[in-house]
Order: structure tokens, then sequence, then C-alpha cells
């Protein structure tokens, strides 16, 4: 214990006895990453309402049964409609790959339920409008579809959007993302699903570059407006693991490959509406980079850098200050008034990747309980589709600047 | 979602029926972080039984059963007394204040439930001994008494403990080891129990030394034999809080002050056994320094260095590279392969403050299912005990060398 | 002083007495920047012959005649023809502007003079080829002909090249290299001649993208195949120094602008000839940017990185380390046995800036009495050249990926 | 090239026709170091008076007359009195190891000449006292009397000293000192003159604790008042160079030994005037640390902290900021405002170790024309000397507090 500052008084309101039965569909990672968000928000903020874990469905009966037990889930279903029809279940969380967001969210918003769905949206900018569609009509009726962009819930990138918000940077000239990751450096790491261009729509563009898109849109406050894109596979072939290697040459004596059929890096640059300037590079080849979503964004009048590796800090350049004494400081994002963090711990008491999660939560029962527009909306997801899949036509053209419809 | 790898075969095995009654003492922010600690320890790690939120205690019964509400445990208690008979409460988890520490643990190991007790471990050496002595003789019947050491359950120090011990540091030249805060910088900061001798025991350095002496300590795998210290505070009155200010000259108007009887700030060197110099330094005082609890010990074939404040990362020099190629490298403690990882999320997706609270709980929980010796124990609680003290009367004695007793 | 050793004995080998006589064409910054590296190396390096600083040269009497005195020549010419026709110098440094180096160069040349020119070598792709061929004859009498990229001379970047010519980082990925700087933040920051094309060739693309274009190439030992390339002007009219207004309107009250016709920012992708990714950025407006030349490469066996505001660091990431104690290490570049250090200080007392000539000077001395082949040659300024002019024809043909010719 | 601004006119000022004699004892590391400062200052800076390097002096006729032609001075002495006397040298630059100091300063001062004396100014606090007393006494006949402690010249220093004199800190609190390097982790590094008390005085704490102490007093414009120290030789016994090892046992067969007379690490508490608590590590075993000269000063209004592995960044936390923007912040000391650098390079051209002893030649230059009163005086470095006896005595006494006398 190293505190600052304590009294037995300071023990919060108790928690509210309305609840919010949730459902999720899919149990891996993210789920896991989801239900520790549904199990803690209620615990550490007001909330207006309990969120309650009330079903998980997966397709094994065995596999989702451990996995209720295991994450804390009330029940467990093995078909989705199911889910979606239960009475205890209002809110429908997404989990799954992303060839199956647009069936599951839209029959859950039809059949009443609000839903988050996690990113990217859909595998393809059809589906996604079928989506932002669906979600329209749902909001008519009081209903809630929010994309899972969690990383908006980092207290240091959603106190960086404050600060554009208010003009610290001034007008904005630069934005430059880059989310780096290693684990395909290896050209022997097998063959996944999340290799192959039909379960998972694209490699690193869909899956790191959907979020570097999104938040810098989300802190400069405007939407990309065209791109110019290169796009590489590295490693065109990999090991299919043992039990997905049935009938493919080499099954018997485990040396089968398979094809990898999305992209391994893709790098583009692209102009804001405002005229800015923007450059983004999503990789899973960069060997040492663990989980390097790293931000820098320059303005008239200061700049901002973020690296998701230590994520409890925000680098702010103040470029008003005298040149003597300014320089980028290093805020540690965990005082008190910092966004989130009136909920946590004292200062310097870091907070890490699931709380991300929490303040998800939070921030999507607060919506439904106070009838607030859905932020980020499926709408804003639809958005990033449509940037996504520019990238991918201009890669194709000959990294041509593609024009982003809106 | 930016992961790595999942399968929705990888739910983990469902958690355990077998159950493990904690009952808590104290409910204020050390509460609420070991609170969060017993609530997802069972979700994440596989555990041999499962923590149950048995019952919480504190004096006022609304305030109480507010947190009982808030943190997810089934019933309340404003009598200690009555929770250690509880019969559902196997484990007594004390955080109250220090002064208190003393009475509860050894009332609960003598009625047969384990401890565990946040540090430090008592105010006062005698009480220290008493609480050894218990534990000693509570050990013989199969209980475990342990001590809140949390910061040994960060996964960059747990790992750093593992490497030292493996030799890649060779025979210890030196520790620094800091602790800096910088919540009583402003002199119009309140005056609150912390300040106060009769309640804390000690400012600076029973918050703050402790933790760094214990982490020296257990990094270094030796003790200190001699310590040579000073201490100081700097802002000996303080505005008494209005609450607290009755009866005081001042309190009608608000201008009351009290005296400060702890220290602002602590500074002392010592020798381990092996013959390593250390330093230390203990500070509330520090403008700036949040949480920043900064270790480097080197040693003949390297040198290790960590940052609380950014807890997932450790520094670590290999001597015995060539020098063009040598230099300090940051480790990214979030790899499957670390102490505690397995259970967490991908590598480069870090950790925060709370997640201690979590792999304690797992610790403790194993200790006593597996009848493993409880680390650390009362009796290295004790021990440290012992340094502040030696610290205390070296400061006392104009900083003369003062050994500390084995 | 701090040193580690020494003795009266370690006081080098006294210089030679033979003599190479420099004449110098321009006498601003980089002049400054040249006369401070010829004056040096022969105090710290032991050098074949002995540098004089012979003639400087400028267009005004008085201005150069000060240059002189101040940065140590011995005679003042206002002719450059002059120059290059005297006899004691033997190699002529040109620190002009672009748009006079090939007039200059291919003089020096033909007048068996030595050359070393400052980057970039020329403001179009005709003039470099053209310098390029009379280095080429130059050569074959035995003359020598060298492009200024100072920076190749740090010594963590020569030693990164050593790193990735021994293999380090296997077989390459990802470049990716931004030049930041941000002295043109301030839209009432006046225009000078480096704002005007005609003079300077280009603005942010030739100044700073030079570089990181020669760097990457270097460090890669690979040349790029392709760009595409964006490019702006954020701010296109400035006032005109008062000096420099007469004749324009707003003269006479000081309210004078002018147009700005070099871009102020350009940003590109690439293809190196491995098929490895790059991308680049070259600014002026990255507020609290000074001087950010960054660059980073991974490899399938490691990655290094680099940031000139730290020039005596090198990060280097072994990828074939264990998982647990891989991370990137930071190489203080300042050992012995690194490049150029044996003649420096003891480790950890840093270079700076400047160092990067008196280096130049070194080698371009050895290159010429050991009649090595010069590096980097003219013809590798004329390849740089070829990038350039394909990123500004990608950029005006909206981004569409441009082939480099060779 | 890659500069923000130039013209040709920016050529500075032609230097002075005026000059000062130097003239040198000493010709190993730091005569290379001061060689350097004194050929360059006039050439960077706008001086008075125009150094001359008129002669250095050494023991051995070869090497000094080959240490003469490589550092570039006009004539070679091996007898220091025959130094002073020349009349073409007014000031004498003193570079010895520290027994010599005093004898050769008091007959320089006595003679008439001004004196630059390197640091530690004394091996014992009776040799500085003369020395102090012999300055008082030039002083009365305008001679001036320098030590050089070199890193108050490091622009990050100097401007450091600015913002604490003008209050950007407030009142102090803390002051924490480190120098940490790692040339003596080998045992089997050999036994130099550095290692034996006779010519060095003391080991780390001369070498190494001078400067920190010195700093720290420099910067907090405060003394020492007391200390509290320990000490420790980790290895007692070093290898022999064969060239002395004549007549010592193992000599034959190069296996001698002679033993450590000086500390390898000394430790150290204290206290300021004003009541700020202090701490100093000064080792030569801290493996992977290179020259990790690095300082902290908390006070009530803000801290700042520097590393001089990092010389050119100073890190600044204004604590009267708002919570959520506060934070340390990297100033780089390179703007033209900052001191030293208008004569230098743009912004973020970073400076190096060497040119501290440029920017003293500059300073004692001006000091002597200009007729001020020396700064660091001889009466600055007999008040360091006798902090580090203070030291000395301390850690003999059992680290009791030990005052220092003024």
């Amino acid at each position: 214990m190293a505190l600052r500052e304590e009294t037995e008084q300071e023990t919060g309101t108790p928690p509210p006895t309305a609840t919010l039965g949730v459902g999720m569909v899919g149990y891996a990672f993210m789920g896991a990453a989801h239900s520790q968000g549904w199990r803690t928000a209620g615990h550490v903020f007001d909330m207006p309402v309990r969120p309650v874990l009330a079903a998980i469905c997966g397709r094994d009966r065995t596999a989702v049964e451990a996995a209720a037990a295991r994450h804390g889930w009330a029940a467990a279903e093995t078909d989705w409609r199911a889910l979606i029809a239960r009475d205890d279940v209002q809110l429908v969380d997404i989990c799954t790959p992303g060839d199956s967001h647009a069936e599951i969210a839209i029959a859950a918003l039809e059949a009443g339920k609000h839903v988050l769905c996690e990113k990217p949206l859909a595998n393809t900018v059809a589906e996604a409008e079928a989506m932002a569609q669906a979600a329209e009509r749902a909001a008519a009726r009081g209903q809630v579809a929010i994309v899972g962009f969690n990383y908006r819930k980092v207290p240091a990138l959603t106190h960086a959007r404050a600060m554009i918000e208010e003009g610290r940077l001034g007008r904005l000239r630069h934005v430059r993302a880059t989310y780096l990751q290693d684990w395909l450096v290896d050209p022997e790491s097998p063959l996944t699903w999340r290799l192959e261009r039909e379960r998972a729509g694209s490699g690193a563009l869909g899956d790191l570059g959907a979020h570097i898109v999104d938040l810098a849109q989300y802190l400069a406050g405007e939407p990309l407006v065209g791109v110019s894109a290169v796009s590489e596979t590295f490693v065109r072939e990999r090991p299919v693991p043992a039990g997905a290697a049935a009938g493919l040459p080499g099954a018997a004596d485990g040396t089968a490959r398979g094809a990898v059929t999305v992209d391994d890096a893709t790098l583009f640059t692209g102009r804001l509406a405002s005229g800015a300037l923007a450059s983004f590079e999503a990789t899973r080849m960069a060997a040492g980079r663990k989980n390097a979503l790293r931000l820098e964004i320059n303005g008239e009048r200061g700049s901002i850098a973020f690296d998701l590796e230590r994520l409890n800090e925000l680098s702010f350049h103040d470029h008003t200050e005298p040149p003597t004494s300014a320089g980028f400081r290093r805020i540690l994002v965990t005082e008190p008034q910092h966004p989130y963090l009136e909920a946590w711990w004292p200062p310097g008491h870091g907070l890490g990747y699931e709380h991300t999660f929490v303040h998800q939560a939070r921030d999507v029962v607060r919506t439904i309980v106070e009838g607030r527009a859905p932020v980020p909306s499926f709408a804003d997801g639809l958005q990033v589709q449509r940037v996504l899949a520019a990238v991918e036509e201009s890669a194709a053209k000959n990294s041509v600047h593609t024009p982003v419809p809106f």
C-alpha cells in the first residue's frame, strides 16, 4: 500500500438494483476481455444500471459451458439466434470473427436488442452499410448500436481528443500513425483463420489498420478524404496446423502448407478534410514491436504523441511556450481529473489494456440508459470500412490516390 | 481487437467447485484494490479453489453495507471479531491502518484462520514480533500468514528476481532504490491519519520505504545488515480538515492547524550481507514524481533497472555482451513465458497496478491449498520492520551506521 | 575531468608534414560546419596528410574576409573560378545553394581538383547526370568526387550499417524514416531562398528528404525501385524580408508577401529492390520536432532504430534472443571499438552534430591519399536525385507508383 | 545540410588581433580536451582576445613534442617552471594529476600568470587552502584563477541554474545526484595511477564525486553543511601492468598484483544550507552505466532532471501547471536563446562532451579581459575539497553526520 489519501468514507455509492442483461457471442480472447469489462465496470464506476452477464454463446457445448463458468456468465447457448431470443438479454455483444458480424448484429437489432459489435464492423462495405442501416432503424426505436473501437477508451487518448477539441494543437498539419506487431516475423508461424481472407476480411489492414484509422479520425475530429496505399504479403505460404490439414498434401507427415490470402503489412498516406496530411502503417512483421500503436499529431499550436506500449502516458508539446522552456512533456494520465480516472487508483498507479473494456462497458451502459447518441456508432464503423476499402482499391491500382466516399 | 492468436478452444478450464471464503477488514482504497484481486483471480487463473468474497468489515454500518454492495461482498460486519468468527470465512484479509494489524492478525490466527495482512506488517517491532510468533504457531497447525508486499507480484519484478537467482547479474555491487511521490508538496495539503505517528507509525518511511526495503532484499536475495539514515519533516504544521478540527483553535473559521508527526522524507544508505552497497530514498515531496518506485541493481555480470510508472518494462544490461552491442534493453514483460502472463493478454497488451492484487490473490490461494511455505511471510515482514526501526534509530543518532538485528 | 584511463604516452602520433590544400566555396552555416571539420580532423585522427584551410570564396569581399578570419582560412577569394585556379588548392569544397553545384563542381573537376559537394548533389537530375559524368572522367585521372551526406558519418549509423551488413537483421522487411523539423510552423516566418524553387530546387524534399533517402538506401544496402508520394505547401505566401522586398507591393510598409514555391512537407512510400517496404516523411511543420531524423529498420532476425536528436545512441532488437529477455537495447555508440571513436573521448562522453564533418574530412582525405573509390560518390548522389525526381513525379500524378530509373 | 536559416551575411565578426598566450601542463586525455577547447573557442564565439596555443609541457621530450604537433601547440617544454617563465604565456592551464596541482598553480600565480586548474583542485584540503590563498593574493594583482568544473558549461546545466535562480523550482526540497561509470567492474582491469591514493587523492569520490558535489551546490545556489557517508573498495588487488611491475612478486611471469588504495564507490547523504536533503553516489562499478552523471532537484514549484549521457536535454516539471497537463518535459537545450547556443548550430543539432571545454575557454578569456570575478573560483574548489574531506571523515567514523566547515 502506498496510497495518497483515503478515508473509510470513500467507498462510493452502492450499485443500483436495475440491471442490463448482456449476451455475448464468441468466447475467445476478445470474449475474455469483454467479460472482464462487464464483470468489473459496476464495481468501479457509478453506474445507472448494473450489467449482468446473462448468457454466452459458442458452437461447442462443452467449450461454451466451460467458458461460461470461467468468465462468470450465468448461462450458455450454442445458437446465437437462441441467445438473441432470451428475455434476460437486452444487449448483444458480438466478439466473433468479422464474417459473421453483419448477420448477428442485424438480427439482434431487429429483435429489439442493443448491440455492441467488435471492430472492424464487417468484412465488406456492403455488409457494413446494411448494419448501419439496421442501426439507424433501431435508433428510431430507442436502441443503441456501438462498434468496439476500445482504444478510444484509453484515458490518454480520450484526454488527447479533449485537448485537440479545446484547440491546444490549433490547425492540424500532420497525423502519423503506426500499428506495429511482430507475431508473423517467423515464416514458420502457422496459418490461422486470421490469415484467410474469407474469415478475416483482410490482414494487418483490418486488424490493426482499422484501429489507427479510427483513432486518427477520432482525435483529429475530421475524416480522411482520400488515400494512397501499398500492401504486401511477405510470406505467402505457411504451415497448416495438424488439426486443419486433413486432405492437404503433406497432412500425413505434418508438412502441409497453405496460402496466406491477406496482407502482412499495409502502408498508406492520406489527406484529412482540413488538408492535413496523414500516414499510416499496419504490420505484423516489425521484429521487436509487440503492440506499437503509435500516434503523433502536429498542429500550429502544439503536438501530441502516444504509444500503446506505454498507455498511461501522453506526450504533449505546447508550441506557444517560449522556446527556452518548450519541449514534449510526458503527462502521466492517471490524475483523478483525467477521463475515467475518478474511479481508479491514485496518481501514477497505472491502468492496463483490459481497462479499455471496463470503460467501454461503462460508456455503453450510460449511452443506453441516458438515451445519448451512440459513439462510436455503426455509421462511424461503416466510414472506417470505406477508408479500408479505398486503401485496398488504391493498393490494387498502383497506389493511385483514391477518394473515400462519404 | 488486435490480438495475435485465438481459437474458440482456448477458453481455459472451468473453475473449481471448492471455495475459500475471504473476510476483509477495511474497505478504503486498499479494500477496493484487494476486492478487485479476489473478484478477478478465479476468472483469469487456473485455481485449485475459488475465492468467495464472504464478508467485509468496517465500523460504520451504512458505509460498510454500501462498500459490500459496491465491491461484491456477500455480507457486511461492523465488528472484526464477528468477521473472524464467521464459519464462511477461512481467510482474513487485513486492510486497516497499521496500528490495528497486530491485534486483528493474532486473533484471526488464533481462531484458526489464514491471514493476509497489508504492509507494513505493524507499527512497531514488538507488534511485528508478536505477529511473527503467532504466525509460526499457526503454521504448525497448517495455517498460512502472508504480508501484502504486492509489488513482488509485478511481473517485471518477479522476472527480475528470477534473472538474479539464475546469476544473470553475477556478484552484486550496488542496489539503489527510490520511491518518490509528490502529494505533500503543497504546504496546504491537509493533515490526515497518514501524517500522525500514532495511527501510521511513520510517514514516507513506513508507507514507501517499506516497499523498497522489501523489494531490494527480495531481488538481491539477501538482507540489509546495517543502515545510516537522515529524515526530515519539511512542513511541520498542516491544516486540519473541518470534520476533525472540533475543539482546536481556528476550528470555527477553518484555520485550525495540527502538527505533522511523521517524516515527509527519509534517505538512507546501507550494506547488504554480501557487502554490496545500497541507497534508499522515500519521499512525498518530489514534485512531478507520482509513483516513482525506481530500482537499479548492478552486478559483475549485468544490471537491471525498473520504474513502477512503467511497470510493464524491465531494463536489463548484459555485461557479458561485446561492448559494441551491449546496452540496457527494454524488455516488455508481457510475453506468455513471463511470470503470471500465461493467463493474461497478448504481448504488448500491458497490465496495471491492480493486477498485483490479482496475482497476490492467486498466490495466497495456491499457498494455502498446496501447503507451501508462505512468501512473503510474517517473518519477512518482521525483518523489514527491523530495518525500518534501525533507520529511525540511525536518523535519531546523527546518522551513525546502525546494525539491523536478525 | 572524469576519465577512465590515461597515460602521458597516449598522445597519438605527430601529424604528417604532407598537406592537402582545401578551397571552400560558401561560408554560411554549412561553411562554418565544414571549416570546423577541416580544422579539427588532423588534430584528432591519424591522417596520412594534413588538411590546410587554404582559401575561402564568397561574393562579398568584406564578408568573405571576415569569414576567412573567423573560420581560420588563409586567404579569401570573391570569384569561385579564381579559387579553383589556385595552386595551393587541391580540393574544392562546395557549400553553396544547390543551383550552383553543377557549374562549380564540373569546373573544379575539369581543372584537376578533387571535389566535396554538399547535398543534394544538384537541383535537377540533368545537372546531377552531368556531374556524375564529370566525376567519372575525373576518376580516370585519379581525382575524387564525394557528395556530403554527412549523416553517414554519425558513428551510430556507420555502426548500424556494419551490423546490417553482418546480417544481424536478416532479410529486411520494413524501413521507416522521418525527418521532422518545425521552423516553418509559424505562418509569419519569412520567405528565404530556401523557399524558392529556383534556388533551392525543392523544399523539405530536397533538404530533409534527400538525407533519409540516402540513409535508408545506405543502411539497407539496396536502392529504392519505386515510390508513391504526396506533397503539400501548407502556407503558400509568407512575408518578404525588408531587404528583399524592393519593388513589391507592401515594400513600403513592410507588408510585402511572396509566394512559397517549394513543398513544406512531402510523404512517400516505396519498395526496395529486395521487396522490403519503406515509408518516408520530410516536413518543416512538425511542432516540437527540432531535428527528428528517425529511422527504423525491421528484419527477420532483428531491428534497429535511431533518432538524430539522440545521435550517440542506437537501438537494437535481437530477434534471435529468447522472448523473455529480448527487447530494444540502447547502445551508447561511444566505445573505442565503435566507428570513429578510437580517436575521441572515453565511453559515454558523447559527440555532437559537427563531428560528422570531422569524420567526413578524415574520410575524404583518406580516400584521396589511399586511392580508394569515393563513397558516397557523385553516382550515389545522382541516384538519390532520381529518387527525389520520381517522388515529385508521383506527387504530381496523383500519387501513382512511379519507378526509379537506374 | 539540413539547416533552417542562413544568409551569407551571417558570418560573425572577425576575430580580434589581441591575443592571450596559453601554456598547458599535461597532455593526456584532459590535455587533448583542453587543446580542442583552446583551438576552437575563437573560431566560434565572439571573443575579446584570441587564445594562442603557445606552449605545452610534459616530462618526456619526444612525447611532448609529438603532443605539441598533434594538438597544435607552438612550442614544447619539459619543465613546468620553464613554461611558467615564458613571456608568451599569460595563462597556465594545469591538466596534471591532483598531486601536482598546488605546486604548479601557486608558482604560476606568484609569477603573475592567470591559472586554469583541472578539478579536483587538490588532493588535500591543506593544499587547496594554500591555492585559494594564492589566488586571493593574485586577484588583488588582477590575475584570474579558475577551477575546471567543466560540466557547469553544459548548456542544459547552465540553463538549469538560470531557471532555479529565477525561482522556477521555488523552495528546494531534494537534490539527488549520481555519477555512475563501469570501467572497474572487471576485477582484472589493471592498476593505474588513478587507483593509487598518493597520486589520485581518492578514487570515485575525487574523480566523480567532486563533479556532482560542485554541480549540486552550483545548481542549488547554496552549500552542503553536513554529510554522512559510506565508502567501499570492492576489488582490493588488481594486476600491475607489465611496465610498472619491476621488482614486484610475479613481475617475471606477468602475475604481479598491487593494492588498490582508493575507493571504488562512495555514497553519501547531506543537508544543504536551506534544509533541503541531498544524496550522492559516485561509483566505477555500475555495469552498463558509462557516464551517468544524473541530477534531479525537486522544489515546491517544480523539478529538473538531467543525465550527462543525454547532455543536450533538460527535463523540467512545472508544478504550477494544472495536473491534467503537467509532466516532465524534455527541453532540447539547442535553441539560439539557450546559453552558449547563439554561436553553434540550428535547433536539434546537438553538442557533445568536448564543447564544455570550448565554453570554458570562452568564459576564462572573458573573465580575464572583462575583469570579472572568476567562477568557479579556487575558493569554490576549496569548498568542494572540504565537502570531500568531510565525506572521507564520515566514512571513516561509521557514517556519523559530519559538518562541512566554511
